[in-house]
C-alpha cells in the first residue's frame, strides 16, 4: 500500500515529521566528518550529510551549507581560512561522528569533546580525522546561495586525497565497503552497505536481454 | 598503507581512473530515476546519482545536470514541461535503472528500451516508475548555473510524494531497507544496505560515555 502525501499535507504535517520524511525522500546520503580551524585557532569537527560530486577535472566536490548563524562554525572557519577537509565516516566511529552535531561552545573543540583525533598533514591548513580511511584536504572555491531557502552550496577543490591503498581497485573506483563506510537516511539513521552489483558503461546497442 | 593523491598527481591522473576515483570520494549516493515527458510526447527516464536535499519547508530536492548539449533530454523536458519525477531505484530492477543511461535515440523511450512502466498518477504531467516504492512529483523552480565547470544546480519542489506505507516510521523517517533501495558509488557499482545505528538529536550537556 502506498500512502500519498500531496503538496498540502506536506505542508500540514508536524515540523518534526516532516523533517524526518523529506529528509529521507532522497534516498541514502553520504556520511562525511568537515574538520576545519577558526582564527581562535580551535579545531571544528561536523558531520554533514550532504557532500555532493560536482566534477571530476577539476576535481570538485561540494556541500551545502543551512542558513548562515551565530553557530556556523564550520562556515565562518571556512570563509576565514580558506580550506577545510572532507573524512568519510566508518561504522567504528559513527556514534562519535554522530554526536559532532551536538551545539559545542565555539571555544570547544568537537575533536576532544567526540573523542576523535586531529591529524595535520602535508603542511594543510586544516585538520583531517585520523581515524578516516578516506581523508580529503579541499581548497573553498566558491560558495552558491540558494535564496529560495536561505542555504548554500558550498563548492571546494580537492587539493590532497588520503585513500586507504587496498579500497582502490585497478580501475579507480573505491570500494566504500572495505573500509566500512557507511550511509545516512534522514537525520540520524545509520546504514552499513555491502557491494552486490556492477554493470558496464551502458550503450545502447549492447542491451542485456531483460526478463 | 594510505595512498596520497596531491592536487598535480590527481590532474597527471589517466582520465578514467580519475573519473571512476573522484566520483567515489566522496562517498555512497542515492540511486534515483528522472522521469519526464517531451514535447514530442516521448517520456524519458534517466539515472541520476546527484540528488540532494536542499530543505523540509518548502520541500526542496535538487540535482546535478551535467553541462547541457544535444542528448540532455531530461534537461531540455524540464525546461519545457515544467515538472518532473525522481523515483527510487530498488535491488529488484536496478539492472534496467543502470542501462537507462545508455544513449538513446530522443524518439525512443527508456521506460520501454529498459523494460520499466511508466505511471501517470494524480493528474502530474511527467511519468513515475511503476515499480519504485517511492516515488516524488516535483514542480522545476530553478536553475542555478555553477560556471566553474558547467553543470547546473536544479531544483525542484516536491508537490507529491507516494510512499510504500509500511516503510514510514511513526517519526516520519523512512525505512530505506525494508523497500529495498540501493547506493551508488562511482559510476556502476552499486550496494545493498541495512540499518545499524540510530542515535538521538546529540545535545552537548548529554554526550555518550565514550570509551
Amino acid at each position: 500500500m502506498s500512502k500519498h502525501y500531496n503538496l498540502s499535507d506536506i505542508k500540514s504535517l508536524e515540523k518534526t515529521f516532516r523533517a524526518n520524511l523529506i529528509n529521507s525522500v532522497s534516498g541514502y546520503k553520504p556520511a562525511n566528518l568537515i574538520g576545519t580551524i577558526g582564527e581562535n585557532g580551535v579545531t571544528n569537527l561536523a558531520i554533514f550529510s550532504s557532500v555532493i560530486h560536482l566534477g571530476a577535472d577539476p576535481a570538485l566536490l561540494g556541500f551545502i551549507q543551512r542558513p548562515v548563524g551565530a553557530d556556523s562554525h564550520t562556515y565562518k572557519n571556512i570563509k576565514a581560512n580558506g580550506v577545510f577537509t572532507i573524512n568519510h565516516v566508518h561504522q567504528d566511529f559513527v556514534e562519535k561522528a554522530h554526536y559532532t552535531s551536538a551545539r559545542f561552545d565555539v571555544n570547544q573543540s568537537e575533536f576532544d569533546a567526540c573523542h576523535l583525533n586531529a591529524a595535520f598533514l602535508e603542511d594543510f591548513a586544516a585538520p583531517f580525522v585520523q581515524e578516516s580511511n578516506i581523508k580529503i584536504g579541499l581548497r573553498f572555491i566558491q560558495e552558491i546561495p540558494i535564496e529560495l531557502n536561505g542555504t548554500i552550496l558550498m563548492i571546494g577543490q580537492i587539493e590532497h586525497l588520503f585513500i586507504e591503498e587496498k579500497s582502490i581497485e585497478d580501475d579507480g573506483n573505491i570500494r566504500l565497503d572495505m573500509v566500512g563506510d557507511v550511509a545516512v537516511a534522514g537525520l540520524e539513521t545509520y546504514y552499513k552497505v555491502e557491494k552486490f552489483a556492477q554493470f558496464p558503461y551502458a550503450k545502447a546497442n549492447k542491451m542485456p536481454d531483460f526478463k
